[in-house]
């Protein structure tokens, strides 16, 4: 009984997350209302309550789920065998992530984290966890002589980091950067930095 | 009569802008209201509304006020003995911008521009302008051997870009990322990139 109770919990609460994102990115945080989750969800406002008390639960459990999904990857980053050749080919798949917060909904939650302390605190815990995986990458990426011995592993996932979410929302939001020559320019930059 | 009345226009329009930018930056594009704006401009809706229909016309006089000043700045770096030394003094001065749309205000136009078609318009427009000056500026120093001559000025600059609004953003938001860190990483990855 208790097995079948945990994967149906888990099942809900990913409808639910999947039903938020999807408002969250149409409507964006203030637009989207609880009552238009519970609709898209396919819920009573009662049920999904009982799971979520409101859109900053909403937004902790995606941020959650996005460092999980970033933690488990760093395995195949640890084990490749060379890390930068590993990110270079990794740059195209950046404009095209379509799960979790990332680009418009990065930028927006980032204003809004401004102005809620609740929020600041979720979005500072997440950074922090990605941060924590990408010097990690970058700590064993120097150690193995994969990447230059000057690089800082914490300070470069920090411009990392900027460089995606301010880069991702622009080509999101207006379409105005040319994605090839975005790429290549990507590419460039991680190429030139890091090569030992 | 003409000039003065061209001076008193020019200092009513910058009258609004000021206050409109304090009411964006404090309550966001959406929580900030006309009758704020008008309360802390110290002006009637009638007189305001007299200069700018709406937010949208507020937005954008002032992304066009930044680009100015952007453009007014292109000289200095044109002219400057070593352009990458110019620049990488130019960082520390990047978490500190007070005046113009940056950091958060940024992310949330940006956030908004994925559902307004005139503010992507606007956005787009001030970003080409932006991207025009940025790129003279790599050009020029490129055919000076001021920086190296692989580094494709274009894609550098939405590079640039795209690392100033997604760092200035997460500091300013968060307060997350340790700036004198920051500011060494922004430095090394710009010195390696670009250094002939």
């Amino acid at each position: 009984m208790r097995k079948i109770d945990t994967k149906r919990t888990a099942e809900r609460r990913q409808q639910i997350l999947d039903a938020a994102l999807i408002c969250f990115k149409e409507k964006g945080f203030h637009g989207a209302t609880m009552s238009a989750i519970c609709r898209q969800a396919k819920m009573s406002p009662g049920h999904l309550y009982h799971y979520f008390r409101g859109k900053e639960d909403l937004i902790e459990a995606i941020v959650d789920e996005d460092c999980r999904h970033a933690e488990s990857q760093i395995g195949d980053l640890l084990e490749s065998a060379n890390t930068l050749d590993a990110m270079l080919v990794k740059v195209e798949g950046m404009w095209k992530k379509e799960t979790g917060i990332h680009g418009v909904l990065n930028a927006e939650i980032t204003a809004e984290a401004s102005r809620s302390k609740r929020i600041a605190e979720i979005l500072s815990r997440g950074d922090n966890r990605i941060l924590h995986c990408l010097t990690t990458i970058f700590a064993s990426a120097r150690q193995r002589g994969h990447i230059h011995d000057t690089v800082d592993p914490e300070g470069f996932s920090i411009v990392l980091m900027g460089l995606i979410n301010g880069l991702t929302a622009s080509i999101e939001a207006t379409g105005g950067f040319d994605l090839k020559k975005t790429t290549e320019a990507v590419r460039f930059v991680l190429f030139r930095t890091l090569a030992p």
